[in-house]
Order: C-alpha cells, then sequence, then structure tokens
C-alpha cells in the first residue's frame, strides 16, 4: 500500500425530497448563483421549478444558462465564465448528469482564472487551486462527478476531449434523490452501470500490492452494481435498486476506493477519443473498450485477472489453468453488459476501424507519452485494442 | 434504505513518517496547542520527541498533559479544560491510541462550554455545537475515534462509562503511520482487532431492508480484518499486513458504512457496563458480550445472521435449516476471536455473574429505557446475556 491522503470534502444529502433543501444548503456559500443544466428534461418533470422554488424561498437569486449536452463543449463553458464574471456569480449550480456537473467545474474554475480555462485540461496550464463553490443535484447515476474532483470536457474543434483534475471543484455538496432517475431511458440506464463499473475497474487493476482492504471495498460496489442493475432495468420505478445503485456510482469514483493504490484509466483515454469523435455516451464507449483493453492486457497480471473472476463473477479458482479462469471473468463481463442491452463490440455501435490509427495517436498525443499505469500503452497497442473491439 | 446525509470532515494523512507532517498541518489551525498523550510509551518509542521537533519546526508552542489511561477519566479531562482555559490553546493533539483521542475530544468540547461537560455525556445537555479542534496522531488502531464523531469518558464516581458523538468533535485531521503500532502487545493487538469488528457488526446488524451495497462494504471490511489480523500477530513488525488493519479500522468507524441503515449498538453499551466497572479493554469486553447478544437474538432475524456467516465466514447457505447455518457463523466467529488469543467468556477475564443484575440495571438507567435497535433490551434481557456469556 502507498502512502496517500484521504479526504472527502463533499456533504452528501441522499434521498426521497432531498432537492427540496438546496435553497437552503445554497445561501450558506452565496445569494446569487448560476443554475446550470441540460435539455428540457430537468424542466419537464418539474424538478427545475423546486429548484427555482427552494433557491427563492431562501432569498437566492439565480442566473440561467441551459443546453449543457453529453460531452459538454468548450464554447458552452466560455459562455457560462462570461455569465459568472458579468453577473457577479457566487456559486455554480449544476442540475443534471455529469455532463452539466463537469461543465458547471469548468465554469467556476475558469471564472476566477485570467488565463484561458482550456489550458487547465490540456496541462499547458497546473491545475487550478482555487474555483467557485460549485454544488450539484444528479439526475443520473453514472459518472460520479457529483463526488469527484474530476471533470471532463470537450473542445469542439479537433473533437478533443480532455480531464481536469483538481481539489478546489470538489462540489461542496451534492443532492442526490433516486425518484429524480426515474425517467432515464434504458441506455442510459445501461451507459450509466457501465461507466459506473469501469471507475470502479480503473481502480482494480493496479500494479501497487498489499492492497487487500480496497481490492474488497471495490469487489463490494462491483457486485452491488451488478446485482442491482438488472433490477432498476426491470422495474424503472423502483426505488430501493435506484437508491442502491446512486449510492454506488457515488462511492465508486469519489477515490475511497483507490487511496494507497495507483488505478489503470487507460480505459477511459481510449474512449475519450471514441466518444470525442463519434459522439457516443461515454458509458456505451466504455462497455466496448474494456473488455478488449483487459484481453489484450490479461497475461500482464494473471493472478489480479482471475481474483477478479472469482470474487465479482463467482467463476472458480482454477489452479493448474489460471488463465482460463481469467479469462471467462471477462467472458462474464461481456455477457453481463450485454444482458443489460448494451454493445461490446465497436460494429455495435456502427463505428468502423478507419480511424483507429488517427484515435490511437491522438490519445498519447503522437506517441509523446504512454497511455494507463497497469500497463504502458503506446499508440500501437492502442490501436490494436480498437481492433480486439472490431 | 433510509435518508442520510454523509459528510467526512477529517482528513486522513496514512502511511510511514506522516507523523512529520504533524507541525505543518496544525500550525494550520493554531499555534498554541495542548499536546495530549498517555503513558510512558510515546515517549520511549521517540514518537513524542519527533511530535515535539515538528511543531518547534513549524514555530508551534505546546503545553504538555499527559496521563491519559485507558477507559479515559473525566477528572483529567477536567484538568485538560481547565489548561486549555488558562493557556489560551487553539487545538487539542493527541498522540495515542482510542482513549487518548477520546479524552482530547471531551477537553475540546468542554473548554468552549459554561457548563459541567459531563452533561454532554449524559445527556442532560444536549450535544456540543462547537469544540476545539482536535487532531490526532494514531498509535493503537482500535477505537476508531481518529475519523468518528464519538468520545467516550468514564466517571471515577459511580464508575460510570457514557458516550457523546457531535460533529464539532470529528478530529480535523489524523495522522495513521503503521508503524507506529509496531510495539504494541499481542494483546493489545487482538482487542483492537474485536473493537474493530464490533464496530463493524454493530452497524451490520440492523433491521432497514435494502441495504444491500452498505451490507457489502460492511463484509468487505470484516473479512479484511479476518484475513490480517492473524498475519499482524504472527509478524508484529509486518508494515503491509497493519497497513490494511489500521486502515480497516479507521473506515470501519467513520460512518460511511453504516448511512441509510440503523446500526445496533446494544453490545457496546452491554460492554461499557463491564470496562466500566472492572477496568477490562474494550476490546476485550466486546469479545465476550457481541457472541452472547448474537446468540440472544439470532431468531429475531435468522436471514441477516446466515448472510453474515456465508459472506464473512464462508459458512454453506443452508435453506432447510437456515438457523444452523446462522449459528455456525456465531461459531466461527468465537473460534476466530480465540485464535487471536481473546476470551469469549467473562469467565475468561476473571469476571464473575455476581454484579450482572446491577450492571443490567445501570445500563437501561433503571428500566427507564431499552438498550439496541435491531433489538429493544430490557434489563431481564440484559442481564441473560451477561449469564449466556458466563
Amino acid at each position: 500500500m502507498n502512502n496517500f491522503v484521504f479526504n472527502l470534502p463533499t456533504r452528501i444529502f441522499f434521498g426521497r425530497g432531498m432537492e427540496n433543501q438546496v435553497g437552503v444548503e445554497t445561501a450558506r456559500y452565496s445569494k446569487k448563483i448560476l443554475l446550470h443544466f441540460g435539455g428540457s428534461s430537468a424542466s419537464k418533470s418539474g424538478l427545475l421549478g423546486r429548484v427555482r422554488a427552494s433557491l427563492a424561498a431562501a432569498g437566492v437569486e439565480w442566473v440561467e444558462l441551459g443546453g449543457v449536452k453529453p460531452n459538454p463543449a468548450l464554447s458552452l463553458v466560455y459562455k457560462g465564465i462570461e455569465l459568472c464574471r458579468k453577473e457577479r456569480i457566487g456559486l455554480v449550480l449544476a442540475v443534471g448528469g455529469g455532463s452539466v456537473i463537469d461543465s458547471s467545474k469548468a465554469i467556476a474554475a475558469g471564472t476566477l482564472y485570467s488565463g484561458d480555462v482550456w489550458d487547465f485540461y490540456t496541462g499547458k496550464a497546473e491545475p487550478p487551486k482555487t474555483a467557485l463553490p460549485v454544488a450539484t443535484i444528479l439526475t443520473i447515476p453514472a459518472a460520479g462527478s457529483e463526488s469527484s474532483c474530476g471533470s471532463v470536457i470537450t473542445k469542439e474543434e479537433g473533437a478533443l476531449k480532455r480531464p481536469l483534475n483538481a481539489d478546489c471543484i470538489y462540489p461542496r455538496f451534492s443532492i442526490l434523490d433516486p425518484e429524480l432517475a426515474f425517467t432515464l431511458p434504458e441506455n442510459q440506464i445501461a451507459n450509466g452501470a457501465a461507466d459506473i463499473m469501469a471507475h470502479l475497474m480503473e481502480r482494480y487493476f493496479t500494479n501497487v500490492d498489499h492492497v487487500e482492504f480496497s481490492d474488497r471495498l471495490i469487489e463490494a460496489t462491483l457486485r452491488t452494481v451488478v446485482a442491482v442493475a438488472p433490477r432498476v432495468l426491470a422495474d424503472k420505478t423502483g426505488y430501493d435498486a435506484w437508491a442502491e445503485l446512486m449510492w454506488a456510482g457515488a462511492i465508486a469514483h469519489n477515490n475511497l476506493l483507490d487511496r494507497g493504490r495507483v488505478g489503470d484509466w487507460a480505459s477511459h483515454d481510449i474512449e475519450h477519443e471514441l466518444s470525442g469523435i463519434y459522439d457516443i455516451a461515454h458509458g456505451a464507449g466504455l462497455a466496448v473498450v474494456f473488455p478488449a483493453w483487459m484481453k489484450y492486457n490479461l497475461r500482464h497480471d494473471i493472478p489480479r485477472f482471475a481474483q477478479f473472476a472469482f470474487r465479482v463473477w463467482g467463476v472458480e479458482p482454477d489452479g493448474f489453468e489460471p488463465e482460463r479462469a481469467a479469462r471467462e471473468g471477462i467472458a462474464r463481463l461481456e455477457a453481463f453488459w450485454k444482458s443489460l442491452g448494451l454493445s461490446v463490440r465497436l460494429s455495435g455501435l456502427g463505428i468502423g476501424l478507419d480511424r483507429a490509427a488517427e484515435m490511437a495517436r491522438k490519445c498519447t498525443d503522437a506517441d509523446s507519452h504512454s497511455v494507463g499505469q497497469f500497463v504502458h500503452l503506446t499508440s500501437a497497442d492502442i490501436e490494436k485494442i480498437y481492433r480486439l473491439a472490431e
């Protein structure tokens, strides 16, 4: 186990009706905020109306900026920054899923920065030390952005999708009401489950040894998602299964589960190239990339893949041919994702290999760096992984 | 799952040599602190010397108060409060185990309170809203007080041991260096393991349903302790197993694992009467009380005890006679604790039943209230549990 610092600054309000506390909690930070959201669903469902009423009752003024799309765009972030400066905003409230939250974090960091916020995402500037406070009301369990210090933004020109991690963009508080997810369509539920599982598996595949406790916590969270995601799909307004999935999604990505270890994160980078270009959902892309990444890297650490197969998927250990058991774990993961209605092949997403080499080069910035910590991948490796996912 | 608020304000610095950061971290809160500790072991090991050097290097002044004993005494808390007021102290730094930390929390709350700090512990006063900041350097993985909002203090007169829970006494930061535990004697290691497991089991036995995720997190933590505690006893200076045990001990008691559920906590109350009177270690008392509590309450929820047996102890489920499997789980727990050198019977601690009725009455304040949330126990129930533990 490596040395580490553990710090979870996000306060979570979880359960039925918790969104009605948003006004009171927001007022602790600022009396004038940016209300940031996506399309019309939050408005149609009545959620935005309840949020406005709660803010008004607490004496909080707001300025609205909607229109966040999946793979949130840098251009809208710029617009938000301009608005926050002009209106002297004191907090950014995200109402939506990971895209809205990531966009809010970018606006919050960019507002207090004199340079170009995109520099934080490309690494041209050091990660920010200060940002406007961010708060969230989550409507889609998936990205984990509601309790993480991460944000992923897409620059439309060049279809560049890049991540930022910085302590100052942890939400101050996040409101998680499972009922807000009742109206999600099946494909978004399945994509969300894949995204949550990918956050767990990125952390699971590590070269750090003596990480038994966090191994077991990750396995426990994975088993929970495997148990409850089908129940959510079978009964989209079933509170109990939704509650498990939403809470697991928040814990999966808040860094509790990877203290003392180093995660891999290659599959995320490899996927970002896909959803950057093809505008597919991140979770849908991960369901295609992760099994291929696993097959490509299986022999790097067969005991770890075999443990994953046994503890998460119940595959009997095979001391004589451990690789057989390890491969069976990957097959079970694919079968599970297919049972949720996900495709585990690029062809299922209607994506060919014509731009595979280009994406592999972009992913490594023309081989200027490798991708992944568990195994360091070159652009040649990444292209092979796209081909395995064909 | 119940609605909940989740908030973990304690920042953890974990790993080798982390105690050398204490000066810098402390200076963020105050330049004049109370350095609170127990007996001579922290001094002999050189730890106190390193702490003093780190404080001095960061320009932090300190006043020292040692002498905390197991089952920390109210009289020393009063002395600490007086000292903090006189010296205008701005933070209480605990260097030690749960007793030192609990004493520090009481001093921190009492210093800012005009009444008698003991009133917080008896419920005569509402839990405090403010306290001096507390920080800790942990030397004994057991109580979990390093990342909890709890404190247990013993009033010598009447041998009353009572708990307080309040958000304001969460440590601001805690330093966990597994190497600091290398010098612990075997019995303290075993007591600590029992204490950690008890914190997990108190949370596990709940009447709230649809708590699958937190069930699995608790089981994962229990399995970790079961795996690593024997390794620690076999090699007392083995960093890797110690690191797992210390980190599991902190997570076991920081409220992550019981969000949305209601724990029981009767065994803690029943044990507090034992260690209040007989001055045994809390963990040693829990190893005696918990199996007896389980046997007494098994039939309240056989499926839950059977799940505990299967998932934590690997007992094969028995669909025909689930109670048999459930009982086998309790037997495995007892066998495990015995393998660590713990006694699971009062007789093994040299304690008879002559004061059982008296303790049962004290525990319920002469039957003015019941004890436990999973099953509500009267003094008659509690006396039977002491008898089962004979």
